[in-house]
């Protein structure tokens, strides 16, 4: 089992969350966070003033899958994410271990 | 070391809690989170209004442990959050190769 | 590719990632968070009253990292997140299996 945590644009939250569900994920976890990446300390220039980039809102967003579908997820998800520009967001993959379904108290696969 | 997360119900947060306490768990990390499992796209009928369930509200334990203590957690996890209806949550495990208590320096089973 | 992630003191976030900057690291996730540690329980004095320590909050910092610099990592932060006061935090290190940046397609050390 693999858990694929994806760094997102907010307002791409709903589409990301359809085109997985399109591909047959079956649930996921949404929370709150704020970053940057290469493009920190870069200025730019908002109703005239120009400011320093800081922390920008993000969506994280995590998906428990199986390792067989992990690399379509991966697709899906880079292709709905990406719009071309600079804070596009990160994916990172890691190994689990163990999955349980609290109420069934299934494990493994069947518990995703 | 191993690194239990728990999406939880957050009316269960001082329950389960209490419990991985009275094992002897000695810290914990919370934070808000939403997602869904299974039931989505699942209609509801709230109020006389039918709806689409969508994100709930959930809360995000994670609690480092101890391999040798980790099943008992599950154990003292699943028992604590299962209500037995739908949204019960999902509890996963991953491999820490680290940890360090930043006060003392120490790392690894001291650490924790 | 590892990740840090590290539970720190709220008021020190702007300290620790400055210097996480001036090392050389080129993003990070931050998101809100609260937990305790030992100190569970332990009862203090505010404004006169005895309370119970509860749930602090706290900040959870996530950082990419390639395996060279790891250690210099986890080094940067210990000596900036640490006050010498109980609460000072926790840091833990997993392996990531998987980085990409969305808007290149980058893979591994080059999506960092
Ligand atoms: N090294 C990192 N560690 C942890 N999180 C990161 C890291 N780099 C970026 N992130 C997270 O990913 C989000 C999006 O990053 P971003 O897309 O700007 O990456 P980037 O490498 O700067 O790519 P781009 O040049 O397309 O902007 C950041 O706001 C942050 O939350
Ligand atoms: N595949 C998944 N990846 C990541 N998080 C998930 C996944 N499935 C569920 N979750 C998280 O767990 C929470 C609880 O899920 P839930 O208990 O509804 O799972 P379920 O499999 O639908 O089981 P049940 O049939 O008992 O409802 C969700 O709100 C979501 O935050
Ligand atoms: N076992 C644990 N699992 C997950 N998170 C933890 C654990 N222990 C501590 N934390 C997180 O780290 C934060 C800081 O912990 P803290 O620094 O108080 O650790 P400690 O071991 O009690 O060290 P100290 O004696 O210096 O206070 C907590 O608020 C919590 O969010
Ligand atoms: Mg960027
Ligand atoms: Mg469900
Ligand atoms: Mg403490």
């Amino acid at each position: 089992m693999k858990l694929v945590t994806a760094i997102i644009r907010p307002e791409k939250t709903d589409e990301i969350r359809q085109a997985l569900e399109n591909y047959g994920v079956q649930g996921m976890t949404i929370s709150q966070a704020s970053g940057y990446g290469r493009q920190r300390g870069h200025t730019q220039v908002y109703r005239g003033a120009e400011y320093t980039v800081d922390l920008l809102p993000k969506v994280r967003l995590e998906v428990l899958v199986e390792e067989s579908t992990c690399d379509d997820i991966l697709d899906v998800l880079i292709s709905t994410a990406n719009t071309g520009s600079a804070g596009d967001g990160k994916i990172w993959v890691t190994n689990v271990e163990e999955v349980i379904r609290v109420r069934t108290g299934e494990r493994g696969m069947a518990a995703v």
